[in-house]
């Protein structure tokens, strides 16, 4: 059965109700892929997507929140905007939402994350030899997914997917190295680092994302091009926010623990922009990262100092910035209808997130 | 620069200098795509391939021996049993080594695999999480290189590559499930099992090698699946001289420690082949697999009960009638000139590892 080119969009729609609405559609067609895969690696993947508890009993899901189901949505919202119906583009939501599983299970293991949308993460869950085996198969799914699609813009699609996939290896990389990196001094990591290194991380998917619904759209390679740029901004905008969370967010809604990235020592703009900002509170904020933070009072002394010395500001503004850039590219590329409406308050979106 | 159909064979060529020569064809190219990589996952995956040490200097890298090389040869032997040059299907090559190095790396890690190539395994080398990273990294690159190649065979290559990561998956899950199985009774790996789990280990790669260099070569889809049978066979008939090189390998030839895959208790086929056998050697060796095999005297002594039941001599013969198989589709597909002559050597080759 063909979709429509966009459902319609209610007046008072908002984010969430559009992020399930498009992650609906490709939902089915996820699980379907799932299921084709060996039965333990896909019991743990059902696990990772949260269709399932640890011990493989069907489990309602976590709510469409936090941006969950924003790849798959994106995909398929490009594809309207290409003015092709959403199920041209279906196994490219697909693809997208599978790699993104993959990456957050392998990271996940290289981060030592223990939690991950309110439950253990896979290698807690499963143990690492399993988790890498379930990403490996995430990822091989996506591909195998992706080069089934008949037709010339499938193997645009698939050429973007894989330098995609070359990209998130790079920015995890130096997402890694930065750990390694001090807070100050000559080898100190900067905020364009930390922007490149989300661009690689976080913006090069959604651009992907974008990208790979305008070609099975039958969208042109160079709008394909524009419009990757938007997601990019828009993948950086998310993550800006997600640092916000880090620091700010409230661990009922995170999923993780209050301040996990401060805790952490993890080099996140909110804390670079602070340390960049040559204020009093800045050289306050060096001396106190000197050590690990560890106690309630040192956390809370960090995040006052992050504040007072404008990194929460200047992140909060970096974000707009890009969602602006993103707005733009939209805009200049005469996208409009329901499929832009949608675009827009997705966007916002990304900013509430972290109020 | 073209490169010729088919480098001339000459009189007495033996199989390591076929490999070789078909290997020195693939390496700049492997090389090249290597190093576009991030440089720390660069570094890692020249120390996987032996090209360099841990700390990053150059080193010789191991000689081509015991099959290395094989896949990519493979791929370049068949495009020229499809009547072209090597080098139209050199980014198949390039590929299809990079995902053989990726499930190395990744199967290490998972079935704690300390040594590889008579060095350290990359994961003892760097530690799991980069360890992880860096199959990551090849994988991504396998996928990127077959993406860019243009034409009608790159698409077909690209859905062959992808549905063998999800059989090489599912073998792997097999792999491990068998691990946790008993040697007797009724949850016991059978023969058949067996054969299907390194048909899909092992097999699939070597037939996607096959049916990429077919594909790449210009050869019809049809003829490529053929093909792929063959080198299914080939990988098939490798696994299983594997498995006597886990249990009668000289330690200095396989730089894995002597009965490696016996005092791990791995249910490999000389040893489920004994089991069946229903001979008297067969319930002596039930008894002896009872317990872990850790002293030399007992893993003699199963050693001797697995030749007696004829596991070792059922293995060669399951090995030969695959390598039959195999050179029956050549002879099926009228391959015929250096091509063809080459492909025997090498078929040779695999039977003589484990003489």
């Amino acid at each position: 059965m063909p979709l429509d080119v966009s459902p319609p969009a209610e007046a008072g729609d908002d984010a969430a109700v559009i992020l399930s609405r498009w992650s609906s559609l490709a939902a089915p067609a996820l699980r379907a892929a799932v299921e084709t895969l060996h039965p333990w690696p896909a019991r743990m993947a059902a696990y990772a997507f949260g269709w399932a508890g640890r011990d493989g009993r069907p489990s309602g899901g976590s709510p469409a929140t936090g941006g969950k189901g924003l790849r798959p949505a994106l995909v398929l919202l490009c594809a309207g905007a290409a003015g092709a119906p959403a199920d041209s583009a279906l196994a490219g939501a697909v693809a997208v939402e599978l790699v993104h599983a993959f990456s957050l299970v392998h990271d996940d293991i290289m981060d030592g994350d223990e939690r991950r949308r309110h439950r253990a993460s896979v290698w807690r869950a499963y143990g690492v030899g399993p988790a890498i085996l379930t990403g490996d198969a995430l990822l091989a799914l996506a591909m195998a997914t992706l080069a089934r699609v008949p037709g010339p813009g499938a193997a645009a699609a698939m050429e973007r997917l894989s330098a995609t996939l070359i990209e998130l290896v790079h920015g995890q990389a130096e997402d890694i190295a930065f750990e390694g990196r001090p807070w100050t001094g000559r080898d100190a990591v900067t905020v364009e680092e930390y922007v490149a290194m989300a661009e690689a991380k976080t913006g090069a998917l959604l651009g992907c994302a974008a990208a790979i619904g305008c070609l099975l759209g039958g969208g042109p390679p160079e709008r394909a091009e524009r419009i990757a740029v938007m997601g990019r901004q828009l993948g950086l905008a998310f993550q800006m926010t997600d640092d916000l969370l880090g620091i700010w967010g409230d661990p009922s809604v995170t999923g993780k623990p209050a301040s996990s990235d401060l805790r952490r020592g993890k080099k996140t703009l909110p804390v670079l922009a602070a340390l960049e900002s040559g204020t009093p509170a800045a050289r306050r904020l060096e001396e106190v990262l000197a050590a690990p933070l560890t106690g309630e009072e040192e956390l809370e002394l960090a995040r006052n100092l992050i504040e007072d010395a404008g990194g929460r500001r200047r992140t909060r503004e970096r974000a707009a910035a890009c969602l602006r850039r993103a707005l733009h590219v939209l805009h200049a590329e005469g996208v409009g209808g329901p499929a832009a409406e949608d675009l827009a308050v997705l966007f916002g979106l990304l900013l509430d997130r972290a109020r």
